[in-house]
């Protein structure tokens, strides 16, 4: 029997234990590395610690925790402009080529003069229209290798980099802090579903069924070969932006989530609508008031305060009333992206 | 030093982990105990072994493993009505007391004469109106409590049970040993999408947004107190039956599944599209040939051809001919219900 000297051993082990658990405790890295110390960091951090802590009146089965997140200007640049519209843009010449009757005709016409000043006037049936022609009467796999495609060659104008790396690094770190958390991690986004799920799982982690974005319809049909495939058609399922934001939540995931993030008032009635549920709560909004690293608009910059799709000053009271956590992103934020060191 | 000794402990260690991993093997548990065997079961854990199997040329990706259920029919019992419906018709007299003009209008006074032979001949249109006036108009959360008061206290005529204990035990075994090899079980069915989510967690162990179902639109809005509230509204934005099953995985998961299972024509398009996809697919048609244990329909009793929304002689014959797997209830199955020892 070698039970003294076993014993020796196991009581070796257990202070080896006991001194791996200390250190552990000690050397637990900061979930959220690119954030400065401040209530933003705060709230979140609390947040998270209060609603997985078994002992908390707050206390959330890890089965309803879900988190939204907007997109465009909430994890990446959505200055000049969002990705997806460059993308269709892009798109006009490809079609025109092969419908050059479209060259004379508007929008299409506006788009391929190239003149910033006038596109910029395009109305939101122009934009339709362009979307309509771009973005459908192909198959659901050739519009995803054209997404993904254009991803690999684009750049962003100010960055040159491609818009797949001009992510918030400290958005990215709550997504990570969240999901290690038992945290489902969504995004709710004004764009278009499918164009956000051809990138959002190498680019944040999150995969093609925990995308919510605007919705097309699709046609299920066969190929020459009588392969079925699904085509792409001109209807909108739901315009995934105002109230269309819990309406698609409604529709995707089917629980009310426990936090939600955004930037402007497209998503206003998703943080009053997260707000809304029992238990602790969190909303919180993305100001971009950073000119310098990245952009400055909104409550900050004196915008008109009726100005639909960005973050206006009655969004910003709103918040203040609500008790909605508010991001600076030039005090909060140690960093913007990752390749900022 | 206690070398000798702790060698001695090692190679102790080493044969009990040994003699563990073997005992491990050979009393690991049947993974489908209420399946006799034969080629339905054995299709089904070769698909799970190959696709699961790292060293495989169809090894499948976790993040890629969807499967996708029917529910009438396929996971529980769809006779002699769908419970969804047997719940419309209900609700019908609720709906009457509150506006009594529908007492004498069609299809409602019908439905409340309560004469079967009637009511089996109302049309598709007489039923679209029913579902209006019964599912729409109230909030998301009064629809789900008055659906779960509903699943409380309603029984199967046959078993005088809640439909919730009339799932298929041998179906409940497939799911569960899907998702212990990392699948992600999804419901696809022609039925309601919220009234499924009010008990399928509980039922099948599939969370809310793993349900993919006919799809009405919902408004949001402020109740009286300024709260937020989602109001059910007759729009109806996918019927997901035919080939609404393809577009519903398509618009509510975004991947094609490797495994479909459903029993009838409106499951056919669902059945070929993930069949159609590369690598190995499982594509699964429960055949109801069980009159004494369940019920019996479909071609084993020469239904017309043409009869849609049941197992048509068609299907069985594109089933052969697609190598789509057939369970045959009476000789497949041990039992049919948990209940049943």
């Amino acid at each position: 029997m070698c039970r003294p000297r076993m014993s020796r051993c196991v009581l070796a082990a257990v202070v080896c234990a006991a001194w791996c658990a200390v250190a552990g405790v000690q050397a637990q890295p900061d979930p959220l590395p690119s954030w400065n110390d401040g209530p933003a960091k705060a709230a979140i951090v609390k947040f998270v610690r209060t609603t997985t802590d078994t002992s908390s009146p707050q206390f959330v089965s890890s089965e309803k925790r879900i988190a939204t997140f907007d997109q465009d200007g909430t994890l990446w640049v959505e200055k000049p402009a969002v990705p997806q519209l460059t993308y269709c843009f892009g798109r006009v010449s490809a079609v025109a080529e092969k419908k050059p009757e479209l060259k004379n005709v508007e929008p299409f016409k506006t788009v391929l003069s190239g003149e910033r000043a006038a596109i910029a006037r395009l109305t939101l049936p122009d934009l339709e229209k362009i979307v309509v022609a771009t973005l459908t009467g192909i198959t659901t796999d050739q519009y995803q290798a054209e997404v993904e495609q254009w991803l690999a060659t684009a750049r962003d104008p100010r960055w040159k980099k491609p818009y797949t790396e001009l992510t918030y690094q400290p958005m990215q770190e709550v997504l990570r802090y969240l999901r290690a958390n038992g945290y489902k991690t969504y995004i709710v986004s004004g764009g278009g579903q499918d164009f956000i799920r051809v990138y959002a799982e190498q680019t944040y982690g999150i995969p093609p069924e925990q995308v919510v974005g605007s919705m097309g319809g699709t046609r299920y049909g066969y190929d020459k070969d009588g392969k079925p495939i699904l085509t792409r058609v001109p209807k909108l399922l739901l315009n995934d932006v105002d109230a269309g934001k819990p309406e698609g939540i409604q529709l995707m995931i089917g629980r009310r989530p426990y936090a939600a993030f955004g930037n402007s008032t497209g998503d206003r009635q998703m943080l009053e609508y997260t707000k809304a549920g029992a238990g602790l709560r969190l909303a919180v909004l993305v100001l971009h008031d950073d000119a310098r690293r990245e952009y400055a608009y909104g409550p900050a910059q004196g915008l008109p305060d009726t100005k639909q799709g960005t973050f206006t000053q009655a969004l910003y009271d709103q918040a203040q009333k609500s008790g909605w956590i508010v991001i600076s992103m030039k005090n909060d934020w140690k960093r913007i992206f990752a390749f900022q060191q």
